[in-house]
């Protein structure tokens, strides 16, 4: 946005907001009196409808129609429906996403599916500083494999060079939990090709948020997160995208019931569901998926495009404010200034950034502290006003000048509610 | 019971039912009117307790402490918390039992961590006719490691004989899905010892319904379903158990972040948790924890010992008064008569199954068909009374003596709602 320089007062972001297409969504989130919530990028808020919804799903369907409710109400087809929404939030058509189990347990099946479509190949090549239980279910995956498998973890920026023809799979999160720096997922995900190389995304901090095209740019598989910019509730099921052009060779080691061609033949045997359904294991969780939904719809009605401006827009304006004081104060920004580079959130590095996350909080700005030293302040769109990013900064200001990080009784006496 | 012989009319049934101590608890389910029904095992009915409880965890822990209530609200503490409550149900000390993901996911972590712990042996024993999940996902480990384990079913009644020193294993569901019949956990697990092989048990048709001492039954690992007889929900999370005694050398391939032992040290490698711990693998499903919670809580007020000892009591008058015309008409009783080799459930062959549960349907009692020709009347003891016993019976009289299986406008004319 043009006007983000321009803005230099309190009123001026008020105004911001006035113009906002997106402020009359905000109405649709719970978001507690007082508090500028910049931590969607953890846990989304609940937008209002779920409550709603649930309690639709638990008296009415569960509660009156009991076991009959699997077809009557839906629910078998609850891990495609969701999986397809959320499909056309990254960019892939109908049929290939599906929501189930957690990210971690997505991970594990596309990777060990992917590793076994590259035989003879042992490397699994992901990025040091990743989000850790990428490298730990990697970690498990080789562990279980004993060996056959290796995870290999390079810097960021020697990743392509990295690649060979021992690689059987690039694993990367595409938006990092640490810093917000956004891989060009297309170009990595040529370069893994053009090794032989398949490979495997995580998209915790992508999906909602920033413009995904799975299809476009030739992804192999995809996991993702529910409950971030997704709005699905604490611990909401996953998300995994197989590309249609794998489904008939994908293996899932996690071949449960729910992946079966005819899990109601129950056949001695296991035999996968023709299409993406091969990805499932157990029982569809019937409430997560009811509320993920809500949200999910949500996040569609307000379409990625625009919330995506709005991210980087708030990013940009943050990044602005806190200019004028950060060098002062000693923190250094970690996120890529240039938002064609950064996901949805703003990340600083300070010595005691523990404690002024604390402090903020005690002034009612909730964002968050990752080891060893980063604050993150998440601009998950939806929620997040222009005067939000006004207040934060003006709050991380007189937290710094006051020393309130380290006397906490300061803040509270600044805090708004 | 001793006086089951003597109910010869609805109203000796109703008089049971007036002087059964647990009649009290079926008010806390929701149970539709004019419904007999008999599929708690597939289904348990909603605890009316459940939606409050969900609302609160949605409107006031999630909306309102946000990210905050993942320590505020004990969020974290879900998985262990639910899962001691449900090992008091199993006869697990605590510190062994986590309620994660689904039944067959927990039983690819006990199957795959078993493997491992017992190097140089390749069989996997399980038997013909086992819930098809526990046989698929023995397959898929199985295919992952490239037929270095092998998945061997036999007949029941071969399984202590077919333990061998190259059994790594013994896989077995403790109460059949399809005919009730209930194994010897205990000697079985003394029997796989006696070869050095561990046990992995499925307790699904078994928790909450018949009594289970894992620990002193020398149980190695255990997984069980959270959505029948503990009354958790559609796609309920499951459990897993793993004995103190393995705790230390059992590695789960799952290898989330939730199982590190410090997941918020957000270090490059894994490292398991010290105790049950380690079975975590992604973000615990706050709000199906909640809803189990309620499920769970409500089967321990009532006690193992009085479920089984009612359960039993129920299948075993069904069985007395279908016996009256069972014969005739071509119904084989599939399920142990004895009620102490019996789970919750009573199982009939006939040609025509699918078409007699049905018109079972049309008259309002909910019964359900397994492949290829079992009926299956299950007596889940919170929710069933003995006067449903007698009307179900009596229902399925009429139903055979009326041809109504094959003309279900018939049925329509009886159905009580």
């Amino acid at each position: 946005m043009n006007d983000l320089a321009s803005v230099t007062s309190r009123a001026d972001a008020v105004a911001l907001d006035a113009a906002d297409p997106l402020l009359t969504l905000r109405d649709e989130l719970l978001i507690p009196e007082g508090i500028v919530y910049l931590d969607g990028n953890s846990l989304g808020p609940l937008p209002r409808r779920t409550p709603g919804r649930v309690r639709e799903v638990l008296e009415r369907e569960w509660g009156q129609e009991l076991i009959a409710a699997w077809n009557t109400c839906g629910w078998m087809d609850l891990p495609s429906r969701v999986g397809d929404a959320i499909g056309r939030l990254v960019g892939a058509a109908p049929g290939q996403t599906v929501v189930a189990d957690s990210t971690s347990v997505n991970l594990f099946k596309a990777l060990a599916g992917a590793v076994r479509l590259r035989p003879g190949r042992r490397v699994v090549l992901s990025e040091r500083g990743g989000f850790p239980t990428d490298l730990y279910i990697a970690q498990g995956l080789a562990g279980l494999l004993e060996d056959e498998v290796e995870l290999r973890t390079v810097a960021p920026e020697a990743l392509a060079d990295a690649l060979d023809d021992d690689t059987a799979v690039l694993l990367l999160t595409h938006v990092s939990y640490l810093t917000g720096r956004m891989h060009d997922l297309a170009a990595l995900t040529d370069a893994a090709h053009a090794h032989g190389a398949l490979t495997v995304w995580d998209l915790a901090h992508s999906a909602g948020v920033v413009p995904v095209e799975l299809d476009a740019w030739g992804a192999d598989l995809a996991v993702g997160c529910g409950y971030k910019y997704l709005h699905g509730g604490p611990g909401a099921p996953a998300f995994l995208y197989v590309a249609h052009a794998l489904q008939g060779s994908f293996r899932n080691p996690l071949s449960g019931w729910m992946g079966h061609a005819e899990p109601f033949a129950f056949a001695p045997d296991y035999r996968p569901a023709a299409g993406v359904g091969r990805a499932l294991c157990g029982t569809p969780p019937v409430l997560a998926l009811a509320a993920l939904e809500c949200g999910v719809d949500l996040v569609e009605r307000a379409g990625v495009a625009h919330l995506r401006a709005k991210s980087a827009a708030l990013g940009e304006l943050f990044i602005r404010l806190v200019d004028r004081f950060a060098e002062a104060h000693g923190l250094d920004l970690a996120s890529p200034r240039d938002s064609e580079r950064r996901g949805g959130q703003v990340s600083y590095r300070h010595p005691e950034g523990y404690a002024v996350i604390r402090a903020l909080a005690e002034r009612g700005v909730v964002a968050d502290f990752r080891t060893p030293d980063v604050a993150r302040f998440g601009f998950a769109p939806l929620g997040v006003r222009f005067v939000d990013a006004w207040d934060a900064a003006e709050d991380l200001r007189e937290v710094l000048e006051n020393g309130e990080w380290e006397r906490p009784e300061l803040a509270r006496r600044h805090r708004v509610t």
